[in-house]
């Protein structure tokens, strides 16, 4: 049975806290939309589709609670639930698309009750549909995966990520799947360790071959020429493929590209923010310097120093072979195609 | 008072416990050559001109100790000694230089009591000549730094790896000295966190303003035009240019030429070893897993996993724009010019 990052129990939400992971299985029911808003803000839930997921039954959890004498006070209150959930995380475009999914069907709703029976659905639906993409890509994907490969992957991009199957990760187990002979060489993922505690923990469960590395040596395994290809999630693609993802990514694809290997992008459409021309505009979160100079509670550097956290960095499309989608295999020109296969 | 990685005690060495860094300043005094061996082996010792200096006093050392019947058998006694010290690691290029120094030297000795005293002598030279190595490269490195720039360095290379004034960090240090406006950017360097741990430790006691990032950043201030050069140390340079630094250099020198932004590597010259052509016969140490799935004996990853751990990686010399040494600024064709420099 694959682990299930996020669930929907009728009046609440059960998620797996991953920042105990890989050491504890812990599981956490969350009864408010304040709690899925601070399971975000913290990564106890955390990848792009998995927070979208998150938001849409924390706008569902938040719609439940709401006491209110009209329409129109009901839809008020609503939105400060969205808005709390829109607060916690700011690169990742599913979180957004979802909230704005539930905000106009609610906008579209006759009475109180209805909406409430309506949020919780779509809310079901939301998680439906984003599991199915990312199972769709993932056979999608496969395909360009050649068998004896050794795959480079970053973060976490599993079915914890994604609330589903995976996005990178899906892809990967997609064409080990397919009878294909794969080894991964996982990044650890520095400052979070997403690598190192979540995609090893996702792997060793699923009986692939792999070998964690710190960030900075994958470098050394691709000038070897010992990986055939990098494969990454993504955090939310602009119109022109540009490419926002957990911090690291790029460095991974001016690798690739120095050393002639693919670098693909695995993401469900959902990912994709058409209103943006290109990453420049993405925003990208600057996280607290701690998550740098301490790592699970020890401080690993002096005191009182000057930390940098970006969580995220830019790809410009130029570096991306494809993007793989629930639609399909995306390839340069990405500006038309992407908006053909995302009709927003 | 700058701190003293290494000092001689007449009849031990003291040395400053890197592993315990930033937040423990504690002392070794260490009578025997085997405890300088091991302390090589387990880092608390560090860097190539350093562990180049902790080895010469080694082998005094251990040539104070040996009770000898005659000059011969001493003689082979201290390569017995002299093997143990080469065999903790097997890169940097300083360490095996002084050792053969120091055999040479005790080859060509007349009677044991003689051999031993010019042994102490020689280390002690050697010693006094790498600290003003550095010095000196450092002051003509800096004339390469330009007013108000940010510069990226990675691992540590300061006092402390050096037993002297330092490499790329004494070329930093000098610049800013010189009055430079600068401002520093430092990896942390996993999976030892030498740039976390002792980068920044000498960077907060010099004054200089900076800030510690992952390895996983260093695309992402690149990218944004925010870094002006790349500056590293170096274990071992080929006679063709090609350097074996601390792992996760060579993906910085990818992103300086992605980027057009100067990548320097600043060594003496006795991390130059032109017995090698290039840097693929340069030994790449590889080091337990455990570093890399544990950090300061917190396990980070799921138990029973395979992890790679290489410690070094090359940066082919068409990646360098220029090797700082004592003797000079070395540019293309490296070939030529280090051979020049350096004659062996």
């Amino acid at each position: 049975m694959p682990v299930k990052a996020i669930e929907w129990l009728g009046d609440k939400v059960r998620i797996l806290d991953q920042t105990r992971l890989p050491h504890e299985e812990v599981y956490l029911e969350l009864s408010y939309y304040q709690d899925i808003a601070s399971a975000i803000t913290e990564l106890k839930i955390r990848g792009a589709p998995a927070i979208g997921v998150a938001a849409a039954y924390g706008v569902a959890l938040g719609a439940l609670e709401i006491k209110a004498k009209s329409r129109d006070d009901f839809l008020e209150k609503l939105r400060g639930v969205s808005q709390t959930l829109a607060d916690t995380r700011p690169t990742a475009r599913n979180m957004f698309r979802a909230i704005d999914r539930m905000q106009q069907l609610a906008q579209a709703g006759e009475n109180i009750e209805q909406i409430k029976t309506a949020l919780v659905n779509e809310a079901i639906k939301i998680h439906n549909e984003e599991a199915e993409a990312t199972r769709k890509l993932s056979q999608l994907g496969a395909e360009l995966i050649e068998d004896s490969s050794t795959i480079l992957t970053h973060c976490n991009t599993g079915a914890l990520a994604t609330a589903g199957y995976g996005t990178a990760l899906g892809v990967i187990k997609q064409a080990r799947e397919q009878g294909k002979k794969l080894k991964v060489l996982a990044t650890e993922t520095r400052p979070l360790l997403q690598g190192a505690r979540i995609t090893a923990w996702e792997l060793k469960k699923a009986g692939i071959p792999f070998a964690l590395i710190t960030d900075s040596m994958a470098g050394y395994f691709i000038s070897r020429g010992e990986v055939n290809c990098v494969i990454v999630g993504a955090d939310r693609i602009a119109a022109n493929g540009d490419t926002a993802n957990k911090i690291g990514t790029y460095t991974l694809a001016v690798l690739a590209k120095e050393h002639g290997i693919p670098f693909y992008v695995a993401a469900p459409t959902t990912t994709i923010d058409l209103s943006l021309a290109s990453g420049t505009q993405i925003p990208i979160e600057q996280r607290s310097p701690e998550e740098v100079t301490h790592i699970q509670g020890i401080s690993i550097a002096p005191e009182g120093i000057e930390a940098a956290n970006p969580a995220f960095d830019i790809t410009p499309h130029r570096y991306i072979t494809a993007i793989i989608t629930e639609n399909g295999i995306i390839r340069e020109p990405y500006i038309e195609r992407l908006k053909r296969s995302n009709p927003q």
